[in-house]
């Protein structure tokens, strides 16, 4: 692993920080290639911008973590005496008076601990800078994404063969769990969200045990397969049994907005650029007061993550970057559609990595 | 949801803090019945000792959060803007100099927002007391783990009917997997550990794409469904074709240890009473140089949660409290063997809410 350390060394050096800590996490699985179950457990790698890295590790994952190779000095630690020790004996071996932390992964436990060990350390939040070591992907990386893809868009097919009015909301997640899992998922992205009628106008909903899809209920899946620690993120709305009048327009509506999305990606562009060009579609619609979300976000080790497709975003959009087009039109009370797929930036535009049809369905007829 | 508040600000009270901050997680499911998928956009729910409380939501999920019918201010943002703006309008709705929040559930992003918005506030890690108001299961919430184990125990006989030699680790977790979902889990209690041989020595090993199992081999198979928002878990190991002598003797001592575990088990007895009872009867036998681990950990919404089960924790067992009983050997490569069962303190004694056999088992014969 040698060689993934000198990256975030010379990343504490760009920043200006006598360190970089990276704890269990995207991050981390990306640096050793392992993952590990932490917990209540502290595990952490500091790397300073010269010398050699040193690390708390709990007594019971030396042996995993023995598999990381780690070139530098651990301070392994027993439930029985708690972590403090290992961060003082840390601290002591390498003293810091600055460090950059992953913001969104490291908890509070961990960030008193740093505090406790080094008195009058700064901590800085650099989730930004460190996330964007990854937001560039390598060719394997999009090799597991697309078998990520893959494995949920042959479950979205499974399922939407077998939905039919008077099941309930639940009932469809559960089969489309199992579909996941049979169809070669190693986890799920996060917990899916199967949403008809009136939940389908929440964003995040969750579905329901009590609710049973009727007849020409909107019913929206979003969901993902993670493969090889990536994941995929995809959204279709279909309709159960027939389409309203209003919702072929929306539907149509959210479509055009979709597909902006996939024209007006390219190297040079920014997260703002994009959004921008799909959010315009929806609010030149007559259905302007649906827009509840942006555009989307970034794709990888984690299902949410940089870039975020947003206005007032100036990251400008490079080759190997994924993310997700994912506009929407949700009206409370009625129903909602969002229509998602995973791009990746190519050298001349933009290929969307999910292939499931975009076009209407009427499931269940 | 205004009960389940007030226990939140009496224990603002009792810990002499302003406030409690709460946000998603174990603790604020429990609170409002609801789970949120928040990922990078904060929603901090803040209970103070006196007078209603406030939150900060993303707008995004403010449909959602009208389901929690929450009783206080809410103070929306949205992507474009950032978050900060909205912590800096609680604050000035609510002025805090302390506040107690959950370390272990509450990211450094959130923690830096909080310190942002209320300069010189106190944060306090008050996870601890935070999560001991769960501590205790209700019969409900002991309904919902006993379904999650019985979930996992139908998905355990279904696997070990069908493990073989030169399968490797990674089939046999993807078999599992998939045994979980098809009996009815509603997600895992965390992604399970499947190891043979060697691999069965580190107590958090990852499954292996290129390790086939062998005659002779320890398998061990650690891993729980999640249903109604509680975690099962549960450890066997077994061997695949014969048990060798050793593999009797070592397993033989491991299941005494476990039985001790539930002797001692009873209202009144401290987390170090029991694990110093069933650690002494690994100490007490030839294998004393493999012990690796404490005797166990408290089981609910989340996997691993107080009390913990280790010496030194002055933890006082109370009836509807909930642990893992799971002592093991681990020799460095050679093999390992856990056998792990969820407990329950009751009136008089304890139950195992796991009924699979204890007694060892050779698969594959």
């Amino acid at each position: 692993m040698a060689s993934g350390l000198a990256e975030y060394a010379g990343l504490a050096a760009r920043l200006g920080v006598d360190a970089v800590a990276i704890v269990p996490g995207p991050n981390f699985t990306r640096m050793t290639g392992r993952s590990f179950h932490t917990n209540e457990r502290p595990l952490v790698v500091v790397i300073p911008a010269e010398g050699p890295p040193a690390a708390v590790v709990p007594n019971l994952e030396l042996r995993s973590f023995d598999l990381v190779e780690f070139p530098g000095e651990v301070f392994d630690w027993r439930d029985q005496d708690g972590y403090q020790p290992a961060f003082d004996a840390l601290a002591r071996h390498l003293p810091l008076s600055s460090l950059a932390v992953e913001g969104q992964v490291m908890r509070v436990f961990v960030h008193h601990a740093l505090a406790a060990a080094w008195p009058g350390l700064k901590i800085v939040d650099a989730e930004r800078e460190i996330s964007a070591l990854r937001i560039r992907k390598t060719p394997e990386e999009i090799a597991a994404l697309e078998r990520a893809i893959a494995i949920s868009e042959r479950a979205l097919a499974r399922v939407l063969d077998q939905v039919r009015p008077g099941q309930t909301e639940k009932q469809v997640e559960q089969f489309l769990v199992q579909a996941l899992f049979a169809e070669g998922a190693e986890d799920q992205s996060f917990h899916p969200i199967v949403a008809a009628g009136d939940n389908s106008a929440r964003p995040h909903a969750s579905a329901r045990a009590d609710y049973a899809i009727r007849k020409g209920d909107a019913l929206l899946l979003d969901f993902g397969a993670r493969w090889g620690g990536f994941c995929a993120d995809i959204t279709r709305t279909v309709f159960v049994g027939h389409a309203s009048d209003e919702a072929e327009q929306v539907y149509d509506t959210v479509l055009r907005a979709n597909l902006r999305g996939q024209e007006v990606t390219r190297p040079g562009v920014t997260a703002h650029d994009v959004d921008d060009a799909v959010i315009s579609v929806l609010e030149a619609s007559p259905f302007a007061d649906r827009i509840r979300t942006k555009t989307g976000h970034g794709l990888g080790r984690e299902v949410h993550e940089a870039p975020y497709i947003m206005r007032g975003n100036p990251q400008v959009l490079e080759p190997g970057m994924v993310f997700t087009d994912e506009p929407g039109l949700y009206r409370v009370g009625g129903f909602g559609v969002r229509i998602e797929d995973d791009l990746l930036v190519t050298e001349t535009g933009c290929r969307s990595l999910t292939g499931f049809p975009r076009e209407l369905i009427v499931v269940a007829r």
